[in-house]
């Protein structure tokens, strides 16, 4: 896919400007002001039928009498002449339009209607159209202000990083943009989609993953609208090397319900969004700050596959905090090689070396020392990521200069380490320490947190793409199954049900028997009686085929006795199924993302405990397993307190299999649900199932 | 319990310096520049037999030679000179001292000794020791500096809130006092306390829950060495209304480990401590960061028992994320009502007045409209904690300042209420928002995080004390008892077992049956039958008297068949237990805290989903009830998925009874582990259990 047909949007080389003001604190003014002030290295046109003259510029009547065509038109009047604005501009041969006007989808039906009517004309004129309802955007790199936030009043973006933010909402968006600047946190660019008419939150870091602007993508979004474009955007991203840091939000019941009273958008099912995130190494940021650090710690664009942390502090508690932080994110700590501790140890005698590595203030009182310890972190050590807590020393006006100049050196030696320090110091400090090569936090916690994404980007970007899954032929029934329905389809989809066989006599029982494996259980196979363990219609653990002859006696006689009444059909001969993990399986069908699997602890513990993971369909069993493997319960597949291990590879084959019927049986399917699923020690077998159809 | 004995050790009227030198950047010559820049309130004695005169001060010989007895002495001598100084303090008459002193329990075991003896010295001179092995600590009321920490070259404590540090680490102390100090937060105490020979941590917390100095306190630990002054601390920090934030590190195994070699501290059992501090109200810090925004939110003294949570916002994204964040805390966001809703769209038609309230851009174009929306959620809402997303508009040099003044017009009028803004501004500016009585954040989600915060301390300053709970008389075997013998102990102490009773014949079995109710189970009695189920010997849901009497029979008859030379002893009749949920009853003795009872899921569960919560003993079952209920699998007990609701106050009582045995049992209980907990409709009763117990 081929996100291209963005350039003029973003990287325009001409600019009409619908409703041109001269004042400019206004939203037809502001954009003129502060490309004025940047210095856009394009045409401007003022269109304004009422004046001459814009902000020094010459204006233009209408979009008739531009000069030329324009790459982009901003439209900043209101209602209907924004639809007329539209039209005007694709008769000029303009492609790309960017609509500030508020008053479409966001406030009802009728807005609607006529925000349809705005994309049919675009459609029409082959033109990309930005927004409505939108902030707008800015292209630093060519000074484009297309925008009418007033953030700028408290500065421009800095050169410090190349960090893209994409956002569906223009508020946040520059919230995110003024907080990266006030940290000196470069975001040269910065689109916010508004209504999504028609550009959509995909079209924007599909243009941002290739575009030569960006090295790092910020993104923002309440909901997904298209998901092709959207994960075409996502691998291209990934392929490229390009990080993706992401704030969804909706994560909460609560959260989605504000979601749907902002706006038209569908906030989705949280971990459907999660599944998919990860499936393309986009990192989840769970706050602002964060999405910030790990962005900022990406514009290094040192993306270590296997990432490991080597920590050297002044502050054993502070060794124990970061430890802690990287255990609970599996952010591996490995100890330093033992001859290197007994080096470190000749140092300083009451050091400790092990990781993290605690220099004591000694360090600073010999100050070549600070020079060893890091050169063993990252030369015996060989951590991918090192992270200093230096606090207050490194912005001390006598020590900081000194421990900087140490670490520095080492720093230039290794240049592949992703190098950070957690120093308290004044700015102009802190920018000391970036230009010679750190990452630099006040708060340790942080800066372990942006180093292990780093790591996840890696892993992401070093990922072969899987083969391709074919899903096989499936038919199905005109309405939804019944239960023994439903087993039969997953059965031949490669979802097996325990085994059990109705048997009208004693040596069919036996035979049954003998053929699904010993022991097996027995019940009374009737109609009318619904309660078999009550009369004892119910036999288990039944053991060799004599048992099964007096077991099929028992049942008849207890039938006789207890239910006279009833028809009896002979008994149901089942394969016994002790010791089994009860699992779940299950598909459910995203609005955006389509079918997604779920595996997870079954039984009544998946409502409660909700120890599920999701994935995209199709996939193949080593990805099942991984996701099987991903459980926090998994221990209980894995022998806990010393049960035999259960077959995981049946139960992701089962998985793998469910995926790809999902994908074969096409839209007609809702939803599998397959609780439990008896996973033994061989082999894992559906005891339940349910699927879900719409009529044809 | 009286924390007066630190007076002299943090309010002092003198202090003599052991080792003072006249060079203001050593260890003995920092205090006194510190202390002569600050204008220490008493007098100061340096003392060095090698000088007349130090940084322009009297110098005397030795401690025998001042002119009077010191309130504190500060030693800043090394080895063995420090242990003479204690006692030449002693000697004097002097009741305190601070010693920076390196080289004791921190080094190993001859250390440990000759920190031994310094203890010993301490105590026989009636003297309270802080450190050996401390950076210090400082009391800025008093201008009372004997730290030699660098970090005051970067600036001296802020009067802006009055938050004690205690901080068993100085790095750490004096980094949290750095940061607090750049944010423009006021510590004006802190205390670090190095190797805890004498003074821990717990009198320090103490001091401040009873000391003028001190509003708000901030603690630092990697392990807790003396639970009773701990837990007194605590409880009257409580009781004096001072919120206690809390980082306790150590709480990985990873993180645990370092500790071990940073200090001889005791990490502890993370869970343990979690519960400990729960039960004090203390809020426990995930990073350094969310310690200060909660203390720095504690500053304003407004605990909020009932705490909830309005939101008003000019970024409907901004609403979401904040609701999801609210939502994860379980901090309450409930809705405004329906009048005030109506009323709010009279003003902008399309707001969303639900809560969080987007009051939209238009309120920024209609200035009158931000306190309307203000008043609306103080007043209307009735919320306890007011936030309002501004963002960059709260830093504009244009807008900002009519927005303030609208918002402090109406957080006037509500004093009573927690009022926040999460802005984007200068420093300069956000001392502006704050003078107005503005808790100022740029991120909106520490906001939340924060103010959620002083809700749990109102809930903790109102909670009325527990009664006393009365432990019973408990008379324990010699050695660790069998599991039937350990059943008998624990149904004594009030958690009984499954009724079950060993049956000669038929009747007798006919009678236990009806004793415990119908259905039994029967089982075949025998020393020489291991696999009861194997052979039939196993009857579930025997309904009925004549059930039971052919049962037995049925018994006889198989064992005769399939172990005809096995002594059979009749039959085992025990309570049919169906539909039970297995749940776990734990006690551990924690080395620090004592006995810690613990609930969970039970079965295979607890160890790999460890959903479990602690608390120490002794107490009632209300408390044993909310135990129960803040478990995450609670729902399986409330009639998940259609079950009947099991018996909740059952398994409250048995788990208050359990914690009422194990203070009544003293220090030879190692351990209990009930685990199955079978908890039914009616009736909890231990399935298994094993009781722990050292000899005598």
């Amino acid at each position: 896919m081929d996100f291209s047909s963005l350039d003029p949007l973003i990287r325009p080389r001409s600019l009409a400007i619908i409703g041109a003001s001269d004042d400019p604190t206004r939203i037809g003014g502001r954009p003129i002001a502060y490309m004025k002030t940047r210095g856009f290295a394009g045409e401007l046109w003022p269109v304004n039928p009422k004046r001459a003259e814009v902000q020094g510029l010459r204006c233009f009547a209408d979009v008739a009498s531009l000069p030329g065509v324009p790459d982009v038109g901003l439209i900043a009047v209101p209602g209907a002449a924004a639809l007329e604005a539209v039209e005007a501009l694709g008769a000029k041969g303009c492609k790309a339009a960017i609509m500030f006007t508020a008053g479409f989808a966001e406030v009802g039906a009728e807005g609607a209607a006529m925000q349809d009517r705005l994309v049919e004309a675009a459609t029409r004129h082959g033109m990309r159209l930005l927004g409505p309802n939108c902030l707008g955007l800015f292209n630093d790199a060519i000074g484009f202000y297309p925008i009418f936030s007033s953030s700028f009043e408290q500065g421009w973006p800095v050169h410090n990083g190349r960090i893209g933010i994409a956002s569906q909402s223009g508020a946040y968006g520059t919230h995110l943009y003024s907080l990266a600047r006030n940290r000196e946190i470069g975001t040269p660019v910065c689109v916010t989609t508004g209504n999504e008419a028609e550009v959509a939150l995909g079209d924007v870091l599909g243009w941002m993953a290739q575009a030569d602007e960006v090295d790092v993508i910020c993104a923002y979004a309440e909901g997904i609208r298209e998901s092709e474009k959207f994960l075409a955007a996502l691998e291209l991203a990934r392929r490229n090397r390009k990080p993706v840091v992401m704030m969804k939000v909706g994560r909460s019941e609560l959260g989605a319900h504000a979601a749907q009273s902002h706006t038209a958008s569908i906030a989705g099912n949280d971990a459907v969004t999660d599944a998919v995130l990860a499936e393309f190494g986009v990192v989840r940021a769970r706050n602002t700050e964060e999405l910030l650090d790990i962005a900022y710690a990406a514009t290094h664009r040192i993306y270590p596959a296997a990432n490991t942390l080597g920590v050297v502090t002044v502050s054993g508690g502070a060794g124990v905090l970061i430890s802690d932080v990287a255990d609970t994110l599996g952010f591996a700590l490995p100890p330093m090689p033992e001859a290197a501790q007994e080096r470190l140890r000749g140092f300083v005698p009451f050091c400790a070396p092990r990781n993290p590595v605690d220099c004591t203030a000694q360090a600073f009182n010999q100050i070549e020392l600070v020079g060893e310890f890091a050169r063993a972190m990252a030369g015996d050590g060989g951590y991918a990521s090192c992270l200093g807590f230096v606090t207050q020393v490194g912005g001390s006006p006598t020590v900081g200069p000194k421990v900087r100049a140490q670490m520095a050196k080492v720093a230039k030696e290794f240049p592949d380490r992703l190098w950070a320090v957690s120093i308290i110091a004044p700015p102009e400090v802190q920018r000391e320490w970036e230009a010679d090569g750190f990452l630099v936090f006040e708060d340790p916690t942080r800066a372990v947190v942006a180093l292990h994404a780093q790591g996840r980007f890696g892993e992401a970007f070093s990922r072969v793409a899987s083969p391709p899954v074919s899903a096989p032929q499936v038919t199905l029934p005109a309405t939804t199954p019944s239960e023994a329905e439903a087993k039969r389809i997953l059965a031949e989809a490669g979802i097996p049900a325990v085994p059990e066989e109705a048997c009208a006599d004693a040596e069919a029982a036996v035979a049954v028997a003998r053929r699904i494996g010993f022991p097996v259980v027995m019940k009374i196979l009737s109609p009318d009686i619904l309660h078999k363990s009550e009369i004892g219609g119910v036999l288990l653990g039944v053991a060799d085929e004599a048992a099964v002859r007096q077991g099929f006696a028992t049942l008849m006689a207890r039938a006789a006795e207890h239910a006279p009444g009833a028809r009896i059909e002979g008994a149901l001969v089942a394969k016994q199924v002790t010791g089994a993990v009860e699992m779940a399986l299950g598909l459910v069908r995203d609005p955006v993302f389509g079918p997604v699997a779920m595996v997870g602890l079954g039984g009544v513990f998946i409502e409660v405990l909700k120890d599920v993971a999701f994935r995209r369909c199709p996939f193949d069993a080593a990805e099942a397993e991984r996701l099987v493997r991903s459980l926090k319960g998994f221990p209980l597949l894995d022998g806990a307190r010393g049960r035999p291990k259960a077959d995981v590879a049946a139960l992701a084959a089962a998985l793998a299999a469910l995926s790809r019927f999902a994908v074969a049986a096409g839209p007609r399917l809702l939803s599998v649900d397959v609780n439990p699923l008896l996973v033994l020690p061989e082999g894992a077998f559906a005891a339940d199932a349910v699927v879900e159809l719409s009529t044809p």
